[in-house]
């Protein structure tokens, strides 16, 4: 006898086996959809009230029962039936128990295909709002740090090789930029998501004369699709929330590596407060940079979701496969975790000291200025920059061999690195290393994009801007 | 002694390992950015020039003598030295032996670091201009495809079974919309390779006031980067590009998943001509779709390279590590392989003719109008959709087993179903099945994402619309 | 005030803010470890007490209270507390609240690094044990489904097309071989596992003359590490367990990718029974082979895991770092996707139907002897293959043309494809095209890999002796 | 007119196009398998005489012809024509033009596919057997800077903060057992290449009394396939090579990292000498562990070439599909890179310095020994661990506030944390920081994965006993 518990039930001689029922379950991950999905039923039955397709009386009956079934939801959560596979279905026989045949009118024009692909652009399409409140605000609280350490000096690493002084301002806004290239990205996955699939139906439309405008109106979507088979068969705007993830996570990782380096013992250079640090359950003296180590880590967990879905959708024919049900996994996995990817980034820097003094130590021990040096020639002497540069990495073989600065090297010695290149060019070079500080270098830098003062004034005034302007728009 | 051949001797006491020299090359790659190279540093010496850092006499030695060099290569080649690492190296020798101390002026004001950013950059924004009129071209072949089968009759597929008849038009027109989406990811890549890192030197700007904006005008970049520190640790604007052409690649393979299995002998409802298959060399009656397969196959391959360069990124210190010189490495074989995968494509939809009379029968043998039964009495009788299903499944059921097509089932059967339901709601219902053709299931659909002969026409002056007014811009 | 409910509060002057707290949780997922969690802790405390570390009556009380928190557990559940971090940190707080200062003993000798790595260890072996039972399972009905269709003729397909008649159980068997090598796989990763890290504490080892040995033998491992950092950094074991159900997975989605395509309407050469199937919300005549997309889908899923794994040890510093903790989120969805697959594999296996009569039709439409008559012409007349080659492919021609079978072609047609080489070689050739059946063509191929009917009853007492004698060792 | 270069050429009434040409080509990087290529048809040929298919004479004429190809083509190299797609079909060009019609009889009983496998078996068989060489060099190494840094002090890190102080023989040697397991791992890898493909034909065996197992002899595998559709559609033995070479480059990207880190200026614990790092074009100052950098980013690009190979693989149709051409892209790119990392590893190795008595200092100022304060505490006064820790904690928190390091904690500040302790157990306690130096933690360390002299001692033997007898075998 047919399983009556599934709505196809008419053709199936017998139900589907313990095991397939259980490979085949969905809500166990996707009631999260439960507030999208009633919603779409809700502008679904409208339209078809408008469109003359559904009565006024059932179509008011349906869409009260299920504002009821909503708060219902919210208030005492869901009971699941592994037997009603997913919350469509859920739902669907909650409001058939409830108002009988006028429930089974609410699916007339569309099929669980356009349904699914509804709830997953509206899930996403609010998910992404929420979150771009909270990029923002990591953003801000950048651009916040770069003013409260302005003027400050700074080491920029190349290699984890100190190279140069810069200002500090300058480093953490350094990040503000990335982070503002992923605000673009996460702008372009939300207008992927502002699409309207509803009218699709199984993948050719329905067999009434919908409105897929009047959906995408009550819905604030920007536009609809332009072809039922492209609208149940397309991923794209969940592989570009995949990949806006993905970037953003690399920041972090990125910055979270530099952060868990210049907190070891051995750098000092910044300090975390205990909110972001654990200890050990054995070494006493231990201050683990846990939370920067974990956020690091979920780039691994959150790119490994993109590749999930680029390979579920390998060679894939359309329109439609069951194999497309796993996409909510890696969706929602991925939600989570830029949710807490970017919480946790506003808490570490929020929780994180800079100590710039500790780093003009290091500069000089690490000759930051030798570039300096060398530009020094070339700007007064007229030396071709390779020349100059062979001068300045003997000043810093003679300062390292002689473990000293490059301001303590005696005059001796510079004159004899001198000599051959005064020699040659037939010119008198003075050359006094101690008039290179890390200030001097810092001014000096020239052009837009450096990390001279003003041009770091002028940075911060853009980003200040940017943070004014800058919105999502669904379009 | 120092190896002098390196441009940093001067430090070094003795030249790296013949291993050490081989695992750092990058000249068996990189060799393709001679162009944008010399381009770039012409760009650098004219802007040096005219913010007076350099002289005009030696400005033009050293631009006269690029010139010189490029057409050289352009017509001769360049020949590698693994002891030059890289082609910024080569060149630079090439021109210091040519002109001698001016040559060493030619690095002033700049690093490798943002020469080699300003040369990826170039190099890629002006590839993307390329691919982008070969995806056109791709879109506009579609369309023609799209209204050359005007009027003829296909079978939608879900789960690889028979759904719904749609128009063959409108299933062509389903992969134009999905390129359109690709456009539009290739057109954000493409924006943030609109941006001109030179300036950055090797992180922190240079120590001579250089003109960021001249240069961007003269390689005709749309903004310059804000922060040296982000530009020469920026890898985003590859990262866009890998994605635009991981989903590119990824609609392909499923384009050709459906064309490998329309083509099998069993299914037989397209054919390749002979361009685009090949032979077997045991099987005399195989005619593979080897070209088909092999696109299939490089979304692995592009996907690939997307997935390396993010691992390669995670949690790597800024700003510039030398982890990043493989990049050109994924970066080069991506481009390529777009390249191959467009022009592919393009091959394959010129060699593939579609057999629509085939696919009527299919889709009477395959019930395809089976929803339009049950939407009839839905419409019709305002039957619950659910039992109007029920209706139309039991209908189905017995055209299996009785192996006719639906418009043969008897009579006494189709009232044998009915019975129940007439009895259930007090009706008559007048069901014919010979009257649910295959055309008048296509006419019947509605909305405008709907496979309708009138919809299907407006996709068409949509898409025509599209192909009129899209181009890439760089801003 | 320090935060007393973390172990190490002791230095915190401030407990970890929520958003810390939340970020650091492993309790929701790590919880399945309470049962190893427990035994490991039984086990180490044993052999403390064995080496004089602990007093016999500080150990029985703690064995025997973790013996009753483990009872407990196994019938009500555990409550998680997100200040309790992890499943370690609950049932320690379970313990001391129960017993005590002995409680706090139980953590001598050890560190969190060390117990983590022993209970993740135990619990992967012990989860292989049991999968292997999935997997020999799988491979029997494999062979059973062979023997059941001894002597039945199947297509071998390359590139989607017809190739060459084959019997069903051959290519039944070549599934076989394949899950055959994932169980040397199984046993690789297995053998993995079978090593003791406990003695390793956070990394140098502990204060204390413990004996890694004794907890080795209670806990069943076949030996200890060798190196104390090694055996807290290693993920190894876990990476091959990964590899291994990827490459299962693989194979599995290229079984179902069969499948699928053989149940479709147009090949129609198997079929699945209801209960592996589902039905469509809006199209009754659908019978979807959903079972077999999910499973295909999950190679997805579980080489994503793999790959998130690889990348988060991607350049991570030595020996354990916070990032590891994710490895447990990769590690309990891999295992439990791979149960899912495998007893999704067996569900599917059993319920699929073969038609080979179906097969044999396509394959004289497809023209699948025509490699038998190049054969027979290179053996019979000592034709060069290659001509041979061109005679059948011009067979295979005409009869595509005259749209008719190879035996069906007139004799006039082929004497004039044979004339030119009769010419040539001055022979007469004897071809008779109804000679050429499926039947003849399997029996005719030779050597012990070949569909050969001889061979593929070696093939199956093969597989026979495989089943009995292979078992999981732990070495 | 059909094109008479393509052996196929029989049926193809016009040529492939210039584009499906260039798709499909593999010559340009199947080149490399010349020699695997010639040897296996000798195997073959041979086979095909002793099992009297092909005549002493036609045999003997090919074999030789072939020998002279091969000699040619080391000698001279090999003219690529796209039209000749493949290295196969370059060598059967040059042997028929040749030798005439007997090398048309080459390809007597097999067939593109299992030739195809059988070299890339071959091939890839014997590059491991080249690698482990390399593999084993690089074990040796490691072991011989273990004994050469005996008895020195080293740090051991979690989360990049001081733990412990351990031997630094044991650090390295901690690396010993991570690829000890990689070389079983290569074995697991081997095994799966050491099976002979030829004989498959097709994929179901050909239609000559072939004898694999001759063929198998010759070529030196270790036994031959069961069966031909596994044989041809099988990857799993480059999937393994593959995971092999991933989590090799893992490890070396980890041991990187270290490194990297432990050369900084601020770390100085190591020192790579000139050989393995390059100076900058504009900071003469530094000395860029860029060798160190480069092996850290093939992890990368080797762990993309699995993932590629993986989504290749997944829902492909067996059994052999043009898809799988692309393998040998992935597989010659992991191969180079596997001995790029090897030869770099080694390279790296035996330019790096250890500087044991900087770690010293380090490890003071860490408080690396407070574990052991709390282990004494433990030990000598039986108070329960996590008092000790909290005692050790307090003493740490104390060391830090003053800034000095905890043997210079005055006995107030001692009696003062001791005091609560004292009071609660009714004890006095007699703590002497200043005993408690990083030689002594050392050597307090018990169990046989510890760093305790003995033990490390232990740790040599059974590794320089490993490598004696460690070979790989062919099974």
């Amino acid at each position: 006898m047919a399983d009556k518990s599934k709505i196809w039930g008419g053709r199936f001689q017998s139900g589907p086996s313990g095991i397939a029922e259980r490979i085949s379950e969905s809500i166990s991950f996707d009631h999260v959809l439960y507030d999208v999905d009633i919603r779409g039923s809700i502008a679904h039955v409208n339209m078809l009230e408008r469109c003359g397709i559904l009565s006024e009386e059932s179509s008011h009956k349906i869409t009260d029962a299920l504002r009821s079934i909503h708060a219902e939801i919210e208030q005492n959560g869901l009971e699941f039936s592994w037997a009603l596979e997913d919350i469509h279905m859920h739902i669907e026989k909650i409001l058939t128990d409830r108002i009988g045949d006028d429930g089974k009118r609410m699916h007339t024009g569309r099929s669980r295909n356009d349904q699914v692909a509804v709830d997953t652009h509206l899930y996403l399409k609010e998910t992404i709002e929420g979150q771009s409140g909270l990029l923002l605000s990591v953003m801000k609280t950048i651009l916040e740090m770069a003013e409260k350490y302005r003027g400050k000096i700074w080491a920029g690493y190349t290699h984890l090789q100190i190279a140069q002084p810069v200002l500090l301002s300058h480093y953490i806004l350094s990040w503000f930029w990335k982070f503002a290239r992923d605000f673009q990205l996460m702008q372009f996955a939300y207008s992927e998501t502002c699409q309207n699939p509803l009218g699709a139906a199984a993948m050719g439309g329905p067999n009434y004369p919908v409105d897929p405008d009047m959906v995408r109106e009550e819905l604030g979507f920007g536009k609809s699709y332009e072809n039922s088979m492209d609208a149940v068969s397309n991923r794209d705007y969940q592989l570009s929330y995949h990949f806006f993830a993905s970037r953003l996570s690399l920041h972090i990782s990125r910055f979270c590596e530099d952060m868990i380096i210049y907190n070891t013992s051995e750098f000092a250079t910044i300090r975390f407060s205990d909110a972001v640090t654990t200890g050990s359950s054995i070494m006493p003296q231990k201050k683990n940079p846990d939370i920067a180590e974990i956020l690091r880590s979920k780039s691994a967990r959150i790119t490994g979701n993109l590749n999930s879905l680029m390979m579920n959708l390998k060679g894939l024919p359309t329109t439609y496969n069951r194999d497309l049900q796993d996409d909510k996994v890696y969706l929602f996995d991925t939600i989570k975790n830029v949710t807490l990817i970017l919480e946790g980034m506003k808490e570490l820097l929020t929780n994180v000291i800079f100590f710039p003094d500790k780093l003009q130590k290091n500069l000089e021990a690490g000759f930051g200025t030798a570039t300096d040096v060398a530009d020094y020639l070339v700007a007064g002497y007229h030396l071709p920059f390779r020349d100059a540069h062979h001068i300045s990495g003997a000043i810093v073989a003679i300062a390292e061999q002689k473990k000293v600065f490059i301001n303590q090297i005696s005059p001796a010695d510079i004159a004899t690195i001198l000599k051959p290149f005064e020699d040659k060019y037939n010119i008198k070079i003075n050359l006094n290393p101690a008039e290179f500080t890390v200030e001097k270098s810092v001014s000096r830098r020239g052009g837009s994009l450096s990390t001279s003062p003003e041009m770091v004034e002028r940075q911060m005034d853009k980003a200040r801007k940017l943070l004014e302007e800058i919105r999502l728009t669904c379009f």
